[in-house]
């Protein structure tokens, strides 16, 4: 039961603190039960250092809000959900962002918690979500996706690295072994249907429509009481979230990994070919990725 | 290979404890092999504590019976195959219930028994299934569902408490988290194309067809060899089914939360509504239970 | 990075291992990276105790090669891909075949350590798979097959005994405990539709397409890292394989259960009707199962 002027909603942190100082993203507090984000973070959404700091300090409010049911992520760009990372030349910078409350680097412990917190995360995709994105995706409790317009996929074992954010546990379980394999060692783009068909999004909706779905369900969700669906989360996380254990090794396989000359020439050619803007490279990077192999 | 008229087959319950006083289902024992139970309460087969008992007897029968090897859940009545548990203004009856051989309240352990039974359970879904009838068929081991005439889905956190009859176990290791959270947190109805789609049924069958292949399925199984079912589906059971211990907490959640004053509130405009009788809240409760939420 | 004349590829073994004596299937090495088998076995390649030790030599040519990346396996016979196991009036011989080095029974063996194998395996599914076929199949990495000319299931049940190569410890975690059920206790063919509708396969590509789209997608696979690929692999095994355990408990019932008057008598009716040559019984064996079983 969601009570705006009594009780516990007393306790929720002023809407300045929800509003305040965000770059990558916008906040819309629609609701004492309903947030509402919208990635901004042009030309391409990627995520870099900063993103990571900003979505962990969102987190912490998603934590520590009695009051909230349901928020929902969105994108201000039709055609970039959430690219992938980008290290901004400066690899540095994301080994900086140091650990979080959970013991694991900042981008799998914002991951985990976003996953463990006691409200309904939504993925409302509209565009590409590679890499990270995917991850981001991933780690969020519902993905409906436009039927039109979507495209996720982990590229990374195309630029010989491990996908370091979560992507093994997490669509092992999701979409059963032969299918997680398909989708990261071939490391390809799925469109929509496919990944509707695979499960790695829950459903489509026609382009046009999704907008208005996703609203009515968020609202929906907004007015059932806040520790049904925390409660009922809970029984579900207990079966279902990967052990904390299993994440941080693939990630430190990553870093090693991202190390290696070999791993620096081809970085160097994918921006070359336009990595991080909105290229031709960006919206066909699934098919393009082995134009920047050693031996292309 | 089972055989008519020797050996252990001499051992199983004579025909008169498979046909007497039944008063929420009818029990056809087509023949030492095969067993078709049809749901006939009327007005909206929901299930009450009767229901339950008369179910643990039959369960009972069903684990001691050395020649049968499937069972076929159908419905008498067209648009409603479970509707739902109807604690019949006296919960305590439920309570009153008891526990099973398994130590679990006995709801819970006549479904973990028949999971675990050496025979083909097969739900025959035609109409809806929603709560505890969702629970019912989740705990069968096939579902095959009509495709124009299927309704199914878990509207109990909707109502503000946690379903407590397994759904978060089953589910999440059925369709997966993404899915199995939307199912439960959302709450809403899926039709039979969404249910065939996340895999909550096995399959769809047009509706004219639907009696027929099930027909012929079961008549498939109750010709193949007793140990070669029961052993095979026993090394399934092992993979697949929930840890018992899952089970008792949620239920436990769920007797808790219903006995707080707004879930009473709720109960009482849901009933105003028409719960329990063929209403049109009954044939479209995942939409209208917001209807009856506090701030509707 | 695949590189074809410098470090450890030398220490491939040489073609003249991976190109000689195979009479089942033959082998041919494409690049260092990659390499195709083509099943071969004439008239509708099924699995003897032969094909079992041939394999099991492929595949420990596979573990100890560094730069392979990927292996497909297709079939010469359109309608054939795999048809099931053959003990050839001999069970004697397959027994014979003794333990590989994870000291289970060589036909586990060769799949378990498959499954582990740093490379990717592909099957490239036309015509029919069945039994030790369908094994064979649910234990390489990716499953692409035909959309037209697809069969695959497992039939043993039907005729009296458990599967016995592992498909309750995979499909379990494949499809999921409602779809693995019906797959091994109703025992019927699937086709291409419905096996990729339940997950069974990872999808189907028209039949005329087929062969391109398998070259193209290990073609790609072939130019990747071959470390990124074998980790990532790794991280998913991790999650999806069944631990070894689960193995050899079923293939032990299978063989006892085989032994039994009833299947000797089933096996003797299986073998009149046609079993082992291209006959109607084995196009539409799912179907005609039944027509061998004691009350036909």
């Amino acid at each position: 039961m969601t009570t705006i002027d009594t009780g516990p909603s007393n306790n929720h942190r002023g809407s300045d603190e929800w509003s305040s100082s965000w770059t990558h993203f916008s906040v819309d507090r629609r609701s004492p039960s309903y947030c509402k984000v919208v990635f901004d973070h042009p030309p391409i959404n990627t995520i870099t250092a900063r993103t990571v700091a900003e979505l962990a300090e969102l987190v912490g409010l998603i934590e520590q809000d009695p009051d909230l049911n349901v928020i929902v992520f969105d994108s201000a760009n039709p055609d970039f959900y959430l690219a992938h990372y980008d290290v901004e030349n400066d690899p540095a910078k994301t080994v900086a962002l140091g650990t979080g409350p959970t013991g694991m680097h900042a981008w799998l412990d914002l991951l985990v918690r976003l996953s463990r917190a006691p409200v309904v995360s939504i993925a409302s995709i509209r565009g590409r979500a590679r890499g990270a994105g995917s991850e981001f995706v991933l780690a969020c409790d519902l993905r409906f996706a436009s039927r039109e317009n979507t495209v996720v996929g982990q590229f990374e074992v195309g630029t010989g690295v491990v996908p370091g954010g979560g992507p093994m546990a997490r669509l092992s379980r999701l979409v059963g072994r032969g299918r997680a394999l398909e989708i990261l060692l071939v490391a390809d783009d799925l469109d929509g249907p496919r990944a509707e068909q695979y499960g790695y999004v829950n459903r489509l909706v026609a382009d046009d429509l999704l907008d208005g779905e996703v609203e009515e369900i968020a609202s929906r969700l907004a007015r059932f009481d806040h520790d049904a669906i925390a409660r009922t989360k809970s029984y579900v996380d207990q079966v279902t979230l990967p052990p904390d254990s299993e994440f941080p090794p693939a990630l430190a396989d990553f870093f090693a990994m991202l190390r290696r000359p070999e791993q620096h020439a081809q970085g160097a050619r994918l921006r070359e070919l336009g990595l991080n803007v909105d290229s031709d490279l960006e919206r066909h990077l699934g098919a393009r990725v082995v134009d920047t192999l050693p031996d292309a």
